[in-house]
């Protein structure tokens, strides 16, 4: 009896820990505001200085989307990408900054022969935070986009990132880029 | 007498010094070997460090390049496209990395639609640096292309860098690329 009811007050704990911690999470997601430019769901913000973070790599999403991407991450991300460390380690967070696709009328004037597509305007960026605790409920990661410098409001969107990630292969850590050296 | 005399010293003082300025880059540019991995005509290096700058654009070449790229800054090149100042400052080094352009069935079977490219391998590495005395005679820019890491010892292709670049607008201080916020 006492073992069982030991086992009971761990599971309990262990429950009551993590639900704190998703509300936490979704309380600060909750927070929508002129001072809390925060994600729903994540409650993730758009991290300070983080158009300065190195390179990860580059990419071209076709069809609906229809741009060109930057990818960047913070010295933890890039360190962990550099030794190929997977998981994550908490306070990796990666950055997906993308603008539209664009021909270059300009630079195929110059070039033999039309071949040029560029960085246009920037249509928004999605920023992704390791927490292995706040976020065990999502893989350890927390989700955000910003949509000119601002917290896009939408739960739904907010949560496909998680549906969509989730499909990812276990040893990616749920992440799509591979770092380009 | 004496005018002309001061003037034609002037006028040799200044070729002279000329002369030498591209002797000197020429002669860097000879210098390859095991110690001195330069590029030919400028004696441009890789520099150290380059993979970590700051990220200025990001682009797509389709044609016979069929890579897509970053182009990364040193600080004193962002500081100037930040600042939109041209000519761009001596000192400004502007680092394009290119990988082969590919289609990535991974993310495409997670994506509702089949739209993802990424980066493969590594094709090569330009660098453009700007020094506007050593570099006059090429509107103050050197250039050099690193094929995994080693200079590319063709002068052809290396003057090809200024041919093309010398097409474009003044205004752009004879860069492609501009920079994405």
């Amino acid at each position: 009896m006492i073992r069982i009811s030991t086992c009971c007050l761990a599971v309990s704990a262990a429950l009551l820990g993590l639900s704190t911690m998703v509300a936490a999470a979704q309380g600060r997601g909750r927070e929508q505001g002129e001072n809390a430019n925060v994600s729903p769901v994540y409650g993730v913000k758009l991290p300070k200085g983080y158009r300065d973070w190195k390179l990860i790599s580059v990419a071209h999403e076709a069809g609906k989307n229809n741009d060109i991407r930057a990818i960047l991450g913070n010295d933890i991300a890039v360190k962990a990408y550099r030794e190929g460390k997977r998981p994550f380690p908490d306070g990796a967070v990666i950055v997906r900054l993308a603008w539209q696709y664009e021909s270059s009328p300009r630079n195929d004037a110059v070039f033999p022969a039309p071949q040029s597509f560029v960085a246009g305007a920037p249509t928004n960026v999605q920023v992704s935070v390791k927490d292995s605790r706040l976020y065990a409920a999502s893989g350890g990661w927390g989700y955000g986009q910003f949509d000119s410098g601002k917290a896009n409001p939408s739960e739904a969107l907010t949560r496909s990132c998680f549906a969509c990630h989730a499909k990812l292969d276990a040893g990616s850590d749920q992440v799509f880029t591979a770092y380009s050296h």
